[in-house]
């Protein structure tokens, strides 16, 4: 996102606490604040300067993480967002973008959600993120600050953390082929449930997108590619571009772990003209970016 | 609550902070501990003993008030339920009952909502209350813990705070008509809004009768009469039933308010069998208990 948003000539601050991301990865001509978003003394360091836009995508994002300490999640993930609306208020920002997520819906019969569906979080994670959606929907209400709301899907990618074991399924699946620390590679559920897989690139472009684009303004729209992947088809692209083959170890359920759902996403290409990376493409360059 | 389940032959411990509430209204054969039920130092205080069930209706109810200080109203109303949620698990508590709110809903074209509509908070009060409805789902799902959630829509009558200014339309009403302070009633907003009233006896019934009935096991109930009432209703019944006419007042809206909805109130009653006390009576009621 900053190395876009610099190459299209914006200046750009960054606040980051590196618990799962690493300065290496911050390009030098952002200004770099170290920090908590969901602490005052992180915001305060802004010092109440303008930005024409405030990117909201901090946060705990591990729905497996949040059961070991739902309070911290609260922290991250709503008290975070409550800061940075109160920093927008206080200092005339007129645009808030926020990283929501699928898991918002829980499980669903349907296994294909649209926005019109009634949220019904099975993580605390996910709790968290709503109940930030609905701060943004309040602050535009009560101080006319516009918000673009997306439910992201699940990103993988280059530059996903390879060493952080409880995020991202296509980086730990990755990761235990790759290494030679694994011998197999575990998979927590069973391997038919399935994910809408969305590449990096696509993301980053969508988020920046909406910031330019009035039909997103103050909508919540989900960001999939609206293809369903099973756990199954994802290790067998991750072995044939990776050329590895481990045998597979089927362990439990993660605390919160949805069984599948993916993306009803007409109202987000009703918004912009986007083709997604097929998962086929996006699997190739993300192994490829790891050997 | 605690006076009828002492009747009953309960044991009954009492958490509150008194910010709203006085020592005098508590039982004396009731266990009381003041604090904070949003402070682990409070729960703890509790030594880990086994109830048969919590009652969680502590929290900041005032949607107006949440405005001052949404961080605060976090901390009332989320944090605390995380709180003696994780007690529960703690110490096997099987069973808890939520005070919840009409607020989740926001407004609605229908007016009548029901428990299949879509939340829709407009203030950090409702936030804060439907992030809790959906802890006790994640609790039950993941620690067993049985919930039983209780939308309650406006509660008025006997015992309410009259110096509180901020909370309650009945008595804000009532205490302006029968206060010399005033000369006048002020309204904040239309006299055309309107509200789902329920008298407070109604409440304490139906919320103890939430304990063993099992239909409202792990359920989701709108706690309203199904009757839509005016502002400009509710003003005439006040003046007629305490004797006293004075000048309205119309101000504008306090934020996040509502214009109006009322229950549908179909799921409750096909629960348990319950006739709730005509606003009529329970208004007559109400301002005999202050003259």
């Amino acid at each position: 996102m900053a190395k876009k948003l610099l190459l299209d000539g914006h200046d750009v601050y960054i606040i980051d606490n590196l618990s799962t991301g690493f300065k290496e990865n911050i390009p030098s001509k952002a200004t770099f604040i170290f920090g908590d978003c969901s602490k005052k003394e992180t915001i305060d360091q802004l010092d109440n300067i303008y930005f024409d836009a405030i990117f909201h995508i901090a946060g705990q994002s591990s729905g497996e993480i949040s059961f070991e300490d739902p309070l911290y999640d609260i922290d991250c993930n709503t008290i975070s967002t409550l800061l940075l609306l109160q920093y927008a208020v206080r200092t005339n920002c007129p645009r808030v973008v926020y990283a929501s997520t699928m898991s918002v819906y829980g499980d669903n019969e349907k296994q294909v959600v649209s926005e019109l569906d009634i949220p019904n979080p099975k993580s605390f994670y996910a709790v968290g993120k709503l109940a930030s959606e609905n701060y943004l929907k309040i602050f535009n209400q009560v101080y006319g600050i516009n918000y673009t709301i997306l439910r992201y899907f699940n990103i993988y990618g280059p530059g996903q953390n390879m060493n952080n074991m409880k995020q991202g399924m296509a980086s730990i699946f990755l990761k235990q082929l790759l290494s030679k620390d694994y011998s197999s590679v575990t998979i927590k559920g069973s391997i038919q449930r399935f994910r809408d897989f969305i590449f990096i690139e696509d993301l980053v472009k969508i988020t920046i997108d909406a910031l330019d684009c009035d039909l997103m303004k103050n909508q919540i729209l989900n960001v999939g590619t609206g293809v369903k992947t099973t756990i199954a088809h994802l290790l067998d692209l991750l072995m044939q571009y990776s050329g590895i083959e481990k045998s597979l170890k089927i362990e439990g359920n993660t605390l919160g772990d949805q069984f599948g759902i993916y993306a009803d996403n007409s109202k987000l290409r009703g918004c912009i003209d986007y083709h997604f990376t097929p998962i086929e493409r996006g699997i190739e360059l993300f192994v490829k970016s790891q050997m």
